[in-house]
């Protein structure tokens, strides 16, 4: 059974991802997920947050913000008059947490890096688009530190990227979008470090319980797609590379 | 090999469950799962949050709050000052979402039962108490709703329970105290409609991948863990009925 | 004439103490006075606050907080969107400077004891049982303070105990319970440092003003009745001393 | 013996009391007691806080606040960055809980009287100030309103007057300055409605217990003090009405 | 004398704009203006602000924020902890007002437009690039209105363009960028209605006084600049319009 | 044409100016202009804000408040409950700017001199009130640290004055007070350094454009009606002086 935009169900959407949108940030990609996109940078900092401040290690954290108008209607911008809302924190500790990861802080030494994801359009998945874009930005600024000699190029760890798996319709399908997603019996999403590792893991039911099968299935659609991801991302990361 | 407090890979603490703690809210539960204690509250409001004001359907939500001498150094009140803190975010979030799968909103009718999870004493597997805890505590407030004549029996959807499930030292433990869990490669919480549906799966690698055997592993014994838990909850919640 | 719960004029609701409630905080206790339960907690730092950050004295300070379900209908939770209600900084100001007056702050070198008191039911008198439950934390801990070798046993000041009386009626009546509490024309608050020494005073006039002759007769009433509970007190804190 | 500034033990500083300083609210007086001055003006609102929103009685709030350049060194004007301070709240609460005792509700009418205090120049009691001051702008505004028709003569309860008074040295002082009042070792602050009905007593020892003894003492001095606040208060407000 | 970057004193940096960079918003435009870039887009909204909920005329608001990464060190993102910073407040309120008088409000009737101005990289002059591509979102969404019948052609009132102009080296030049910016002696920005009419003129010395002439003579200088910018405007939002 | 008030198009209200009105600031005055009033202090400390800690130059800023009975009916306070409003905010930056170029930074030295304007009765013109007042209060200010040898007279820079101008049915009108202000067509902010030099312009259209010519006419209104406000400024400084 076709889905209702023609994909099958193990099927990603287009996914397109611009390096070097900005130029102020040590790294940026915007990545166009279907109808979502966003703008995710890697800004270097040569100092550690307070709480870490004697640390010679690095760090690495993340913000994430809907833009007002990534939404019809229009969504009220957060922080305006009030704190940033509970989805938002939820998922910049997700992204920040799956790039922490991608980084040996050892090796990154005394810096951190702000890795800012802003959703400029939503249409499902943002979460994952977030830290699939998010790997690209920070693994652009990560080969600019260590072309400048700042760091060494053991600051890598293992690549990361993400995606969408749901249950609707008592199918398993990959990269919900939002209609898709608004209907879902169970709405996953899985972060990645291709080909196998499995970082993070969030399967919520939102209608009915999931089994232990479905979960192992869910699994495997996510393996597949996050290779497929996988190489884009190295690809676009490489083509700076051979650019800079 | 036994662990540092001398369980079994797959054992859990002793857990026990006091009911109605308190007379003010209609449901309440002092859980006590080792040395981490949680008060949960279930408090019934006869009508509904502003942004579903219309509805004929209930609503089901949680807050969640670290007491100031839940851990020693104290910690810093939230709220004073400011807003309530990402991780608190996250936790209430995650337990409102769990709670709400056990609640047949349609039975509930325009109401609101707000479950209110503090945290007395943290050492570990606070959230995964809250859950438990926040189910005792909404069963016997739904009891009540039902003695009273104001909803039916159907308002009650399938059973939740929570536990945590980790690798430490590549060994798949079950329910990890603070200490296991500040060396845990991987740490899950798992909340189950037992005997085997799956509500939420949360597992977050901290140091290195998982595989997907390994989080196999760990749905199976919180699988276990899970008709353990549930069978004392019953106990409680049925212990009350009976006093009643 | 009997009040409504039967007790004289004179007669204090039945009190308990449960020290030790908590692990985390050095000293803990858990007051029961009527309905109203308070959870008094005694943290102690190894540092000051920033605006005394040199001295070589201690401090003491107090934070007051009504769990939601502390009463029916639940409250919202302080602090969430917003700031510490006008009413809940005044009490906890009142708490602080009144259990400031129990120790030698010389004595107590440059260390702050951060004393909460957490209302879990209300019925009434939630200020003083904060005081008089706070003054038995804030004890067991300075006596294992003591104990360690850390101060000396010149840190304590006077026992400090606290009551409401209030006139209803035209009747002056010692601890009011809520319903009293809501239909009296004066209220007020008194701190001792029994026998006999006034620590604070508070009386306000809700409907009506009250005479100078009715203040005193409010002064005698609550200074036998402090003497009561001054003598609950010192027996938990020596029951934990003994015990320890 | 003389005081700092040679005052007896029971001598009021001088106080004068310009109304009308302001043509905006209805009431307004600015007053001049010692060195400490406050703005003190009533605006009337023809609508009730949305918490009384259906009701038929009237309602009396205020505000109090320090003007940054009231101190010197300046303080840091509240609610710049943050919410308004534990003490200012507290403040507040006592001048409106005051001042509502002035006021007949139910034949006020559905409407607010809003009354500010903003301090000038702080040089001890300017709670006391407030509260006095408050009651001419307030009785002011109240004039004008029985004027025009709005209310009937009836919406006057009883005058308010209050004074600080302290015990410095061991000798009981009426209306102590901030030398003083720095130095003190109880600070009692009264409100009255002369001739001799007591309002509100607040009293707190700084430094030692004091005895019931000099409770009634500062009672007395504080209620013949008032007498002679309360002919200038009256003398003010009759001047405005007669120049009206 | 030439500039840093060579352009004449009356020189323009090149503006792009691209129009309709997201699909969400009803109207938007990514303007490119020297290295700097402005993400405008326009909301519309079927119902008014609270305080103007009764009306029959339209409205149009603005809000302005600086993208985190968008300077070089990246800034903190404004809202998180703490509420927007007076530049950016006195930025949008200064993009609000411009752009309203764009619109003939009783033409729109009871619907709000918020334009939503995010800088996505600062060079200098982002308030008259948000003014500029703030217009043309606006003007491809209230064209979009007039399609659908929502509204009237008379909707449309003057066009607005939006330049800066400053003294540096004691030169009147158009256009600074941020180096030229940051030694400026006079700061000034002009909102045209080209060809003549002047809707907003900022005009501050940084360093010593500027003259009427100076005045004068960057008054002719931002008019003509204007009129260029203007036609890049009604070019982009033509093509709009004959691609719809 | 007379004005509404009888006034002559560039005749300015009647302005006094009565320094010294507070002991605690080093300078302070309150300006009555027409019926706008503000209190207007300068309180000098002698350390920096910390983003300029390490400097040896020194700092001007300001904060302006509307007191909320400055108007009727009476405004809500600002910071009470939320933060400082961007009209404040837009006004008090724009006074800071402004009274920073009557100081010579380097003279000053390491300290900052911190300029109050609050508003205590509102009727047009609060911001160059302020502006005039608050160089009043800080040149009383400057002039006590050079008596007292902490400064040389070189600390001061030009004299700077402001007013207001704007466009009332089509006429060109000299200090608008609130009712001309509310249908003003443009409306206009001069700040000066008298007699010739331009040191803030900001000219807002309300209604329609206004022309070059028109605002060079506003210009050379606010020259004639800054150089009578710069004598009496002069004049009240030069009495305190003497008075010293």
């Amino acid at each position: 059974m076709k889905r209702h935009d023609g994909r099958d169900a193990a099927e990603l959407r287009p996914i397109s991802i611009q390096p070097d949108f900005l130029d102020t940030p040590l790294g940026s990609a915007l990545i166009t997920w279907g109808n979502t996109r966003v703008l995710c940078t890697a800004s270097v900092e040569e100092r550690l947050p307070p709480w870490m401040a004697a640390s010679k290690r690095g760090w690495v954290t993340a913000e994430y913000a809907m833009h007002p108008a990534s939404t019809d209607p229009r969504k009220r911008r957060e922080g305006g008059k009030g704190s940033v809302s509970g989805r938002s924190q939820e998922i910049q500790r997700l992204v920040g947490r799956s790039l922490r990861q991608a980084v040996n802080m050892k090796a990154l030494g005394p810096r951190q890096i702000v890795v800012d994801c802003d959703v400029l359009q939503a249409d499902g998945g943002t979460r994952t688009a977030s830290i699939t874009g998010g790997w690209v930005a920070l693994s652009i600024a990560l080969n600019r530190l260590i072309e400048s000699g700042a760091v060494g190029p053991q600051v890598f760890g293992p690549q990361i990227a993400a995606v969408s798996v749901g249950i609707v319709g008592d199918q398993v399908l990959c990269d919900l979008d939002y209609p898709e997603d608004s209907k879902a019996q169970t709405d996953a999403n899985f972060v990645l470090a291709p080909p196998a590792g499995l970082i993070e893991v969030q399967a919520t039911a939102e209608n009915g319980a999931f089994s232990d099968q479905q979960l192992g299935e869910m699994v495997q659609m996510a393996t597949t797609a996050c290779q497929q991801i996988a190489a884009l991302q190295r690809e676009v990361v490489a083509a700076v590379s051979a650019g800079a």
